[in-house]
């Protein structure tokens, strides 16, 4: 069996990992799928025995394992995010099942590196964390305990994505017909609609209402193209210019 | 969301458990997909508070837990059983991904309960225990690291199973016209024609070629019914009255 490609795409985040020995069960349950990227934002403690411990064989992931401050640099870079998360949260992207969302992660991955992010184990993700991904996911659990630990958590979606992969079940892009924009493509279009909609007078940062959530949550919805971002761009910069222009005029 | 009633259907078997906390995982893993039989073959220790920490809130299912002596007794009553295991036996089902044998355990799940047994940690199941089986399951995993904690392999089998019945996913039953018989009854049934092919003189003791496995495989593939096994051992019982008569006659 050879290993499917798709799987090396994949980056696990663990967001805030309060227990070294999740962290070594997720990179046991992810060598076991294929799966070898693991990026921790901020853990609580690591390296730390009882992660090496946890990992059995699989230290080579942990090893490898990237440590970073903010869920930003964890994404720096993917094509697209998908949050695990059991809640429905307003500006976010509604949850669905783990085996409908794994055949998208597994066809945008052909683009670049796509992200899964788990949160902490008693917390869960915050939503600025959600709202930072494009996708959210949840793992249809026992609605009277739903409390998967988090390694098994990553056991099942590594195992979701294996699956179909193995199976050759590759979700259709959406109108995929130029490259996908990254993660930071996709932030510094998002930062430079604020910054042009606050020139322009349209955007009130005191009372940004909830503009920028619903433009980040279109373009995540619609996985957007590179060259789209820079359409957009270059229609911001005519305007800043022309606002530029206008102001000094007055 | 309504559980499926198939779940409740489903006995996890730990042949030989040799680590507690692993039995706990298993129990928290299974409650979260709405599994609650666990059955345990000569755990090594357990109880024990390793077991109940593990399972954190899914203590229910520690406390429901049935200690047995023998995979035999495990098996006590069930319509169907897989055994988890990634090689290929002489002398039995080859294993088949979960993804497709969860369907035709849930079918079989309408008619009565359905175990799927997995082994020791380090050992996992003997080959004995493999053929008490009807069927054979195996993880898809990664061929240089296939190594699953038991937990999380327990999770992975829960959530399978979970998926399909929440996806309606059943196979049709193999010629479904009547009752499945029991694992009991199978076994009687098989341990009738052994007596008889002995008193028949077709079967020597001594040299048993491999009948009894084959026979047990056949009826296992068959997924024979309780009627069909009431004929058979009907017809085995004239023959050996014929037989005993012969004897006397002779």
């Amino acid at each position: 069996m050879t290993e499917p490609l798709a799987l090396s795409r994949i980056r696990v985040v663990l967001s805030r990992p309060s227990h070294p020995g999740n962290i070594g069960a997720a990179a046991r349950a992810m060598k076991t799928m294929g799966l070898s990227q693991l990026v921790l934002v901020a853990p609580k403690s690591f390296p730390h025995p009882e992660a090496s411990s946890r990992a059995s064989g699989a230290t080579d992931v942990l090893d490898a394992a990237r440590v970073v401050n903010t869920l930003e640099e964890a994404l720096e870079g993917t094509v697209l995010a998908a949050a695990m998360t059991s809640r429905i949260r307003e500006m976010c992207a509604a949850p669905r099942w783990a085996s409908e969302v794994a055949p998208e992660l597994l066809a945008f991955s052909a683009q670049g590196d796509v992200a899964v992010v788990f949160g902490n184990e008693t917390f869960g993700l915050s939503n600025e964390e959600v709202m930072a991904c494009q996708r959210a996911v949840t793992i249809p659990a026992n609605t009277e305990y739903a409390s998967l630990n988090l390694g098994a958590a990553v056991q099942v979606i590594a195992y979701e994505l294996r699956r179909c992969a193995l199976e050759g079940r590759l979700a259709p892009l959406p109108q995929q017909l130029g490259e996908v924009a990254t993660h930071d493509d996709v932030e510094r279009l998002v930062a430079h609609f604020e910054r042009a909609m606050i020139e322009s007078g349209f955007l009130d940062p005191e009372k940004p209402r909830r503009l920028m959530p619903r433009l980040r949550r279109l373009f995540g919805r619609a996985a957007v193209e590179r060259e789209e971002v820079a359409i957009l761009r270059g229609m911001l910069t005519s305007f800043e210019a022309k606002v530029d222009r206008n102001t000094r005029d007055s």
